[in-house]
């Protein structure tokens, strides 16, 4: 590659976007490209500018190994969607002049299905006013719902994450194992697709009994199915803990955290509660059983939890940053990168890339035949998807007891 | 000691409790103690005669590695308080019934100040009694508010857990670092002492600017005056983090929590909602400023997390239990192992047998003089204190992924 290049983060953090500008970088220096550029803040800072020269933090290999290790995204990320090229010829020549003045031959950018969608108006824009600028697409999101690559960089910290909390979780629970049991309810990411939820299945094990009921939004939730399975399990059992997914809805499309702020779910201020389907539905349990019941939301810890990442997926995340880049060094554009799964036993993944129109804005479900009958599991079939993806561990840097992140200056 | 010994847990667990187990299990083994029991749930467990032989747990080294590794009750717990004596011989007839019935010569009970009263009425009653049985408390709570000890094992993982926790959601809530700032409230628990929310200013070092406003149960709370600094903050920063105890309240006495549970604050069932501080005051924040705003509560997540515990604090909780043993063989009773602090450079603690009435029903809130003069933050009085106590790591055991447990069969 004669020109350089810029790397950017878009959309929600993961535990492992960093390594992925890791990657970039690697790849980049490796090639001998000249001027390594990291937008500050995504597209939207690019638009004003604001870069900084990757160079000054990642020179050493120290720099790199402390970026793997740092969650969140380094660079800053945001939450722009390009708007649409006709009337908007503004937006979109500012950006390639910047590439220009800068010497910038090729975007990469790491994110999810918005932040693909802008890897395909900008090298749709590209193709269509012939400029010699390429843009590639590096996955990224703990919610695992971009289509066509098996799986996506951050998903398997998360839900490595999120597995080994709900184990704590019910430890914590069956430690009282009283006459009557505690209630607990999980709240996880994923408003469309149960990703993230499933995870709490990977759980169970010769030391764990798991999950007592699991919640997809992939399903329509009906609370009294909901309720008569909670008693069921409360008369059996000293211990329940469920989980389920923050997008779980009814059947006529209504978010159970819609009913939460119904009409009189009001605060002191007259403004609708904010609170979730974990709250509502413990609150539920509590006034129709009398059981204690507890509600907890795992919230943004577990996309930023990089502590506990995963080592298949931090070098995943790092593998498909530097493929994007020798992608490009071969001349490709709008394209993402995609992890494709070549054996499970043992587990081996490949990248390839792919044409991003069919990747951006597309989202892709937890298959239904790995949900289990009665609604509330998954089987085996997520087992081996999902296991592999939570293997391994990177030990953090630990500084005066706590793990040491890279930031910027 | 001729006779054998029983170990128990009480009250809340922690990450470390069951390393208190195991240090009262090694001293056993050592003086050649014939059975090492562990009552199931506690001495309400114990009253049905629930009880294991450990010694077919942790009869090598494995299984004693294993138990530290193990968070919450390895036993069971319970929150069962002792009656008092007067009417209520029959249950203390019981115990020492149990006890003579087994050989067991005393007993050991790991737990806060409810499970010290414990510990205390059983020797009172021993000594009104002549009573040979002997009974010895070994510290643990993660609200770190038991008198005379320095400091209570358990607290220092949890501690950990916090300040690692809120890096990571200062990281995260920084990355999109927009013309607005999101305000984001984590609540921590300690309903009276605010030990474990002052655990969020350890998050402070050279890679993180820290909580911008930290507020303890021990300084009553004023809500214009958190709005304003609030207000203050959100004009200056891209990020604002902002830790809160569950237990702050107004002067008048009346929890925050209780103000978002007030009479308009029902559900769609008609019942008071259990939404909590932070969810509470995130929805004010919401309300008077506009802005975005995220509510995040640690839940029991602060004191199962045995993935991340301190080495510090589970070499002490085993310390304690250890000793305890020790205590009892030189034919102590009626007394609590304390941890002493000898030095801050190096840190050093040793450990003390302390009369348990001093110790049973008392809580120590955090010195005035660690609080900042604003009320809203810890000065490095408490640095000085806290931070020894977080240092050092045991990597867990990774099975499939995720940190094994041992479990009783």
């Amino acid at each position: 590659m004669k020109g350089n290049i810029v790397v950017g983060q878009s959309g929600g953090p993961t535990a492992v976007i960093n390594s992925s500008v890791a990657g970039v970088f690697a790849a980049a220096k490796k090639l001998g490209v000249n001027k390594i550029y990291g937008m500050v803040h995504g597209i939207e800072g690019f638009l004003d500018e604001q870069m900084i020269d990757l160079g000054e933090y990642l020179n050493d290999e120290t720099g790199i190994e402390m970026l793997k290790r740092t969650p969140s995204a380094f660079l800053g990320s945001c939450r722009f969607k390009m708007p649409k090229i006709e009337g908007h010829e503004d937006v979109y020549e500012k950006i390639f002049q910047i590439m220009e003045k800068h010497d910038i031959e090729c975007l990469f950018y790491a994110g999810g299905n918005d932040s693909m969608d802008t890897v395909k108006m900008l090298s749709d824009y590209a193709a269509a006013h012939n400029k010699p600028q390429r843009f590639m697409g590096v996955p990224k999101t703990i919610d695992n719902d971009l289509p066509i690559t098996d799986h996506c960089p951050g998903y398997g910290s998360a839900a490595k994450y999120i597995a080994t909390s709900i184990k704590e979780i019910i430890r914590d629970n069956e430690s009282f194992g009283a006459k009557k049991p505690t209630v607990c309810i999980v709240e996880i990411m994923g408003r469309h697709a149960g990703w993230l939820t499933a995870a709490a299945a990977l759980a169970k094990g010769d030391d764990c009994t798991g999950c007592d009921a699991i919640y997809l939004p992939e399903k329509d939730f009906d609370i009294d199915a909901f309720m008569a399975k909670v008693k069921e399990l409360a008369a059996t059992r000293s211990s329940v803990v469920i989980a389920v997914s923050e997008g779980v809805h009814l059947a006529d499309g209504r978010f159970v955290c819609e009913l939460a702020a119904g009409d009189k779910a009001v605060d002191a201020f007259g403004h609708k509660q904010l609170s979730g389907t974990a709250a509502y539905l413990a609150n539920l349990v509590a006034a129709e059983t009398g059981l204690k019941t507890r509600a907890i939301e795992f919230s943004t810890l577990q996309r930023a939890a990089t502590h506990l990442a995963s080592l298949t997926d931090i070098n995943e995340a790092f593998q498909v940053g530097y493929d994007a880049v020798l992608a490009a060094e071969e001349g490709k554009t709008g394209m993402m990168i995609t992890l494709d799964r070549n054996g499970d036993a043992p587990y081996q993944c490949g990248t390839s890339a792919y044409d991003i129109h069919a990747i951006a804005n597309v989202e892709r479900p937890v298959p239904a035949e790995w949900i289990t009958e009665d609604g509330c599991g998954l089987n085996e079939g997520y087992e081996k998807y999902a296991r592999p993806l939570i293997m391994g561990e990177l030990t953090p840097l630990f500084v005066n007891g706590l793990p040491r992140h890279l930031v910027r200056k």
